[in-house]
């Protein structure tokens, strides 16, 4: 967002006001629409278009307005580089033998490709912001909260299943992709519709693994509320998030895949090299993220910053975000890093914490993470119609939907069936195919494509995956309240049976009528106590693994104790508020809300 | 921060990392050095180096180490513009006729007046970040809180005061300044320092208004912990806020004032204009941040969003932040418009919130203002060294800061006594001398200066502003503790009767044993009931407001009704661990807890 002010700023008339003021305050219209949409939604229990469904379209919509309602100043623009202003010597010479003006080496490549003429529109270059500002910005709170507010319990009991998925299954997705895509490509050569240098092997796995990413975002904030089984959510949610990183490092390990050769040919040297640098990237992003948390641990167990919450607060989210920073700094994955840096911080740093810096960083991080989440999904959205370098190409788009759902099929139903001859809770078939349905494509995705659309076939894909996303967050992830209730997964059991959670809280309003009369008295209580039907809350796991170790943590921490042992109760007041509006629907509903905590 | 990126961006090789990972992790370093600063300085109650000249000092050091020990890779930046790239027709050329690459016009201008001939060190560059990255991002959060926590009964008992202080005491601090500054200049000119047409009178003038800016982050940061008495507080952060606004608004109109002929000679048109664009931006914007609050106000009233608290929050501050933005955008002061939303949305909308909104509007606040704070005197002391355009006149500099302490004084003593002209509760002479020292100039008047930097005049402004600006929080910031002592503000009236606060709770700490023997033990309770030296907490006095009000406001608000008479005693909860590490400084010195909500 910050990017789009430099456009502004180089004009020295309005020097005073307005630098990047009305580009961030589109996004903070878009926002706060999204916001009370999301609120109109919750209210009234519709599911059909989903938030982040909501903040894509709102960004659409806007995207649309910017580009063909403002109108162009290309003389505007021009204004900047007056020759009075060149008394002092320029060390540099501008010449421009087009009509546009570009900064950047880059923009100046791709503004060749523009194929729809809008050449010179400064708003929707101003629009159009910085791809780092995901990666650095945005990225990173969503991905550390994922994994602070992991449910650690179900994640472990997971953990071959979770981890089959997200490395072995992303590989699949992404040859099945990359070889089906090669196929298309090969097609289109064929008939005419692509020259044949644009696309080598290598690019279509690139495009594989970037579409490989499902995404945590889209899934996390579906699962979310929808009540679904404990089990079923964290086998996603472990995956989508893991296998993020995976599709992150993998496209990295792709992109410096360089064969010496013919692009084309399989030179196994190189192959093997980009083997070793993935797992190499992988696990050095794995012990950075780890290392932070480890710091962050040690500095809050035995400095007695818990006297002073912000500053604890302030620390711990400087430390989390360095381990991101120090991760990409060095040639790491970020993504990877913050992610595990979040699930050490949740199982160490968390229990040194003080009551009060509990509740601050929950808080933070929810917050964080609720904003980012929406301002990518409104930037997607502005993006079909701010982008000026988009290649549409029917047939390619054709060719990637098929190959993404293809290749999550290949993904999820032969793993499965692996799976299942080992585990002794198997997955039933009702799962496979929520799992496969699920599989939406998201942020990382669009960041990753986005990262870089300098050349023509980098630009097909970027808008390829950006008409895949929408494709899948819309259908797929408007459609999932349907796919759930058609595999019997939600309604059925509190239907048919005692067990919760009651159908009051789970259906739309409209039906609550029959709800009401379907849902057993028991379902109210019982809810909280079966194992197999938890509501999802993401922060109460946090304090449940915080009392179970406070006991035996105590003894080994004398100078926390006494904090420890008057904080519990704090805890447990701070949290009535904290599970956000998930509890609050919750309280609506009736229930008491001790028997949570 | 995130300007620094695109430096990286333009490179290909390093696509898919690092690009500005390793300059925000430069400040996150700073900042948690100062945290674990602030942390040792609080435990040990040392206060002759406060956090913001910490924070300063730690920028300083990185700023030495970044300029004198990183290379200058000048090739490096080359490398951006080979030949190969260009293989699908640029649109405009970039011709390098000197050894550097700049992106901008304005920079290629700057460049040529480098006088430490630390040309193309890309690291100095990334370093220095973009001007509207303080006024958008930084500043709003810091002034919001400033308005959101503003004690308003007191406040509101000395706003004559307040304003008098403000409006014309910034009037006469600017034209002091001014004055003095163009007596300097033009005895520069005289002995042949500078050259005639370099300084204008309005430059003088530019330069009086943005020196004008008494800096509230400074203040509020020092008194804030200081336990001072609450109306000299009171009467300093208002004026404090207030004049940045005052300043800001003028350092616009005098910009845009541009008498026809002669720039030096008076143009009475010219002056009205100005003065009338005065008084429409600063009406304008005060407007424009209250209808923002009132809008928030009535959404969070009629809607039932306080059943979804992160809703709520993100609404409020999305809001809020919007107020500023569009008073950017529409040519009016965003820094007047937030404070005076934050003002009216504690007023009002507070009222509205649950009472898990108003913990987290409250701590989000708190929070973003620290970190803003520590960027912006972070950056300050980076800047004085990765600025690559320093001018350094000593002359200028003694002038500037002769002509700061003058106008000072002439602002603050006859003000004070002509107000006491017509006070019931005179000004003693002891508030004005403490007024007269603690008129710092901090992060208002380093962002007015470092906005315009095309022009050797501004370059040398800039300089002298930054430079002025080490000085007052250094030596003034640093010796306020000596001055209130000395000024028997603060220890004498606990030590010679039984009033409070404790010494033991205001001395440092190796006067303990001292202090425990002098403090009478009635001080111990009395010290929150004893208006005239109440503890200086900010978030206590919303909830005082909150609770007055809420009797009221019960019958005209039926739907909130019963959520307001439940979370009363909520509040009172969560506010133990809400007024941050201040509360916990005063529970450790063993005070009741209670008596304070």
């Amino acid at each position: 967002m910050e990017k789009l002010k430099e456009y502004v700023s180089v004009k020295d008339e309005d020097h005073f006001y307005h630098q990047g003021a009305v580009e961030l305050l589109i996004f903070n219209f878009l926002l706060i629409l999204t916001i009370l949409t999301i609120w109109l939604f919750k209210n009234h229990r519709f599911r059909f278009l989903h938030e982040t469904g909501g903040a894509m379209l709102y960004g659409l919509v806007m995207g649309l307005i910017i580009r063909y309602v403002t109108k162009s100043p290309d003389v505007e623009s021009g204004t900047v580089y007056e020759c009075e202003k060149l008394k002092s010597g320029p060390s540099t010479l501008l010449i421009n033998i087009t009509n546009q003006v570009y900064e950047y080496q880059y923009k100046r490549e791709i503004s060749h490709h523009n194929v729809n003429g809008h050449q010179g529109n400064t708003m929707l270059q101003k629009m159009t912001f910085d791809p780092s500002i995901f990666f650095n910005i945005l990225l990173p709170p969503i991905i550390f909260h994922a994994g602070y507010s992991l449910k650690k319990r179900h994640f472990f009991r997971n953990l071959g299943s979770i981890l089959t998925y997200a490395f072995l299954g992303t590989a699949i997705s992404c040859v099945v992709i990359g070889l089906i895509m090669y196929g298309f490509v090969k097609a289109m050569v064929h008939i005419g519709q692509l020259k044949q240098w644009e696309f080598h092997f290598t690019d279509c796995l690139f495009f594989g693994s970037l579409m490989s990413a499902t995404d945590p975002v889209t899934v996390l904030a579906i699962f979310h509320e929808l009540n679904v089984d404990t089990d079923l959510y964290t086998l996603l949610f472990g995956e989508s998030v893991l296998n993020d990183a995976v599709a992150i490092v993998l496209t990295h390990s792709i992109s410096i895949y360089s064969p010496k050769e013919n692009p084309n040919a399989f030179d196994a040297a190189a192959f093997f090299q980009s083997v070793g640098n993935f797992l190499g990237i992988f696990a050095g992003s794995f012990a950075m993220g780890s290392s932070y948390a480890v710091v962050t641990a040690l500095l809050t167990k035995f400095t007695k910053l818990c006297e002073f919450p912000m500053l604890e607060t302030g620390l711990f989210f400087l430390l989390s975000w360095s381990a991101f920073l120090s991760a990409e700094a060095a040639g790491l994955t970020g993504i990877v890093a913050v992610l595990f840096c979040g699930v050490t911080q949740a199982h160490y740093t968390y229990n040194n914490l003080s009551a009060d810096s509990k509740m601050r960083t929950k808080q933070l991080f929810e917050f964080m993470n609720f904003l980012a989440e929406n301002v990518i999904f409104c930037y997607m959205g502005l993006a079909l119609f701010t982008f000026q370098n988009h290649i549409f190409n029917p047939l390619f788009i054709f060719g990637a939907l098929v190959a993404v759902f293809v290749a999550r099929a290949s993904n999820i139903y032969p793993l499965s069936f692996l799976l299942n001859l080992g585990r002794k809770q198997k997955i039933p078939r009702t799962f496979q195919h929520m799992m496969m349905f699920s599989g939406l494509r998201g942020a990382i995705a669009f960041a990753l494509a986005i990262r870089d659309t300098d050349s023509q076939p980098k630009q097909m894909m970027f808008t390829t995956a950006l008409l895949v996303v929408f494709f899948t967050v819309w259908v797929c992830g408007g459609g999932t309240t349907a796919m759930l209730t058609w595999l019997q997964i939600r309604y059925l059991k509190p239907l048919l049976t005692h067990a919760g959670p009651p159908l009051t809280s789970t259906l739309p309003e409209w039906c609550s009528p029959v709800a009401r009369i379907l849902t057993s008295p028991r379902a109210y209580g019982d809810q909280l106590k079966d194992g197999d039907t938890v509501y999802i809350i993401n922060n109460d796991e946090l304090t449940e693994n915080y009392e179970s170790s406070a006991h035996i943590a105590v003894p080994a921490q004398d100078s926390t104790a006494s904090t420890q042992a008057t904080s519990k109760e704090d805890i447990q007041e701070g949290d009535l508020g904290l599970g956000g509006y998930k509890l609050q629907i919750q309280r609506t509903a009736g229930q008491p809300q001790n028997s949570l905590a």
